[in-house]
């Protein structure tokens, strides 16, 4: 069995691992386009930050460790072109400046993604990135040493994360978002407020619903941020402003995007073209609530989807459970966590969504050290079943998140998550922990409106 | 509809309350024999600590508030039998020192448990304390003001709280355990071999396997306790040796007791006398792991007991959903949370559970303060259902058991453990959560032997 993998980050290495487990006789070739294998990229903005003291502690693991196991990791060679029918991939080696032609059995394709790049974004000036990979971690941090102004131009998650790294880094920060609030995809209106008002708090300028019209600069480099509300003087500029599926390379072999414009895959990472397969983030998963396809990339997704495609190019029968939109992040002293779907997701999709909001404390009020903590809960009128949650607290206090998730993966109701028998001393929760409390009040909420 | 309820804690306060809530024409009269209602039991070892600083921070609500709430609330009353053919319950009121009698439509008896007192205990020697109630609390803090030296009997939650209580308060403490480890009907072995090198890093003398016979006194106040390995000196001495339901009343109206000698009652909290209702610590609740009675009494059990005993006093229909064995406790730095069944019970059930232990971090190891997390995650040869889990780590990261919780209280499997979108940043947990790490392992494991 000769497996291709292309790409060697999260999904593609799973997969190369996982194949080799399933199959020790798996002939297991990687192809990567970048002179990187296997990192976390999510740590970047904390390598920038300064919490992480390098980038190469972002590794997980080594070609060299890789070729131990027996997977055949090939660096700097991009995959141009696929031949689905004689099932064959053409390999352009960027050291040697040559190309090859390689068989495959079973081909994966685990090409991610990359950031967007608006057309004022493309004028070769210095000092404008994105953060992508790694390569792209180390020009940022280039770019920081010496410079006094940041101007961040997006404010999802890579453009909050690296808010608070840039801050940290004594650069002042301005961060700039279209829309009419920071964190517009992850939560409701009154919690990106929050997130803002935490950015600010710690000297962020955030400017929402403002425009970027082009970019300032002099001898080559940047000097600033045009924007429909005037100039934002920067020497560091950071477009952050979303991802794009990396689906050329499928749509060469002939594989079929879905409606999220991902890869459409079944739950054993299947494209619909035989033999092809794809995983992470350049493809689109199942969403257990909404029980839609979606495109949401993530690390845990791209490495189970790794895996799942990894068994099955080997023979094994694995498949991929879906989501149920699970997704945090910290700015600062807040963190904030979702799953499911959000009040405004859900009217967009026409399910008849119920929200309530309720404050505590993330332990016992008397015991030292109860911080706040804010929870939406959402459930679906009628049916009573939980459709999501958000939670904004202390970063410590906001992974139980997970406990709505695990409801949602089952189709759990409202009444389901008050039932549960949560962990309960004074320096951990509340009696009544605040998501108990908040499926109470939703309960009766979806009783008296239903 | 007159509702009396007997005991003003956690269970009669929940109950007091709903049922008013629920129908504000009920007559709702609350009898407690001591002199305080409505106070959080599990903050005790805390204010002893110095964590929280005086007992009054402990009162969730005071009879003035009770009574504002419609609840009619008489202190130092101590119901003394029933007559539930009549449907009366005699009273007697400890300050006026007279007897009176009450007619009830529905009796709650909400009487909790008390510290079980060895023979030797009761000496009437100054300076030995169970710890169970306010009155408690306020003699062991007198006792420990001037005190070097304690010594507490019993390695359960109470004994392991009040052994880092009685040290941060500078004293030498000295923890006896009968049993071969502490935490021994908490954890499985390993795992109480953590607890106790806690204990003892932090300076707490712990002597397993130490049967107690006895208590050395001078001048009618404590000097020891007199063990098989030789007397301990201590001027304070906790007896924490375990908790015995109080039943007499229950037993004097006729109810029925299960076979844990607590009161067997069904999912509306009635016991098989008409009328009458059990609810909180003296009551048993069915496990949904194991499907059998069980009697733990916790916090957040009592409260939800009394809840739903309130609803149905008043007229409505609630119903208890059984718990799943959830427990918490912290000792200095570490925090161990278990839900489910450990492996020994599973063994002692004759349930085939298989155990796997897995060490990792509590969030991604190269992002700082990353801790050690260790979880045991026990499930069932042949079905592959989930069985229970245990977690040790910095108290922060155990509450995490609740997504465990969560999954046991609607009988998942451990592939639905694995299968989990759990929350990942690095600042949050590993890409792979510990939890999910176990669960792969164990579904391996459950494969191979099944």
């Amino acid at each position: 069995m000769r497996i291709v993998i292309v790409g060697g980050v999260a999904a593609g290495m799973s997969a190369a691992s996982r194949a080799r487990r399933f199959d020790p006789d798996a002939q297991v070739t990687v192809f990567e386009r970048s002179a990187n294998i296997s990192y976390g990229a999510c740590g970047l903005p904390y390598v920038i930050g300064g919490d992480v003291p390098g980038f190469e502690h972002l590794i997980a693991r080594t070609p060299g460790q890789m070729r131990e196991q027996g997977v055949d990791v090939h660096l700097r060679h991009e995959v141009t072109g696929v031949d689905a029918a004689a099932r064959t991939v053409t390999v352009f080696d960027r050291d040697a400046g040559r190309t090859l032609t390689e068989p495959y059995d079973r081909l994966l394709i685990a090409t991610g993604v990359r950031a967007v790049r608006p057309e004022w974004a493309r004028t070769g000036l210095a000092g404008v990135h994105v953060l992508r990979d790694l390569p792209d971690g180390r020009a940022i941090e280039a770019s920081v040493a010496g410079a006094k102004r940041a101007c961040i131009i997006g404010g999802g998650y890579i453009g909050l994360e690296l808010a608070e790294a840039l801050r940290s880094r004594g650069l002042d920060v301005t961060l700039l978002e279209k829309g009419p609030e920071v964190a517009g995809r992850m939560l409701d209106p009154a919690h990106q407020q929050r997130v803002r008002a935490e950015l600010e708090r710690h000297g962020v300028e955030v400017r929402c619903g403002t425009t970027v019209e082009g970019l300032a600069g002099k001898d080559g480099h940047v000097t600033g941020v045009q924007t429909n509300g005037g100039l934002v003087p920067a020497e560091v500029v950071i477009v952050a402003v979303g991802v794009k599926p990396n689906v050329e390379l499928a749509q060469a072999a002939g594989v079929r995007l879905g409606r999220t414009g991902a890869i459409a895959v079944n739950a054993r990472q299947e494209t619909h073209v035989e033999g092809v397969y794809a995983a992470g983030d350049n493809t689109e998963s199942l969403h257990r609530v909404t029980e839609q396809p979606v495109h949401i990339p993530l690390g845990l997704t791209a490495n189970r989807m790794g895996r799942v495609a990894g068994v099955n190019m080997a023979g094994g029968d694995a498949r991929f459970p879906g989501v149920v939109g699970t997704g945090i992040f910290k700015v600062f002293g807040l963190g904030a966590a979702r799953t499911g779907v959000t009040q405004a997701e859900a009217d967009g999709l026409g399910m008849e969504g119920v929200s309530v909001d309720v404050d505590s404390t993330d332990h016992a009020g008397y015991y030292p050290d109860a911080a706040p903590i804010h929870v939406r809960l959402t459930g679906e009128r009628g049916s009573g079943r939980l459709l999501g949650a958000q939670l904004l607290g202390q970063p410590g206090s906001v992974k139980r998140v997970d406990v709505v998730a695990a409801l949602l993966h089952g189709q759990g109701s409202v009444q389901d998550l008050f039932e549960l028998d949560l962990a309960y001393a004074p320096p951990f929760s509340s009696v009544w922990d605040v998501l108990l409390v908040a499926a109470d009040r939703l309960g009766r909420e979806l009783c008296e409106e239903g």
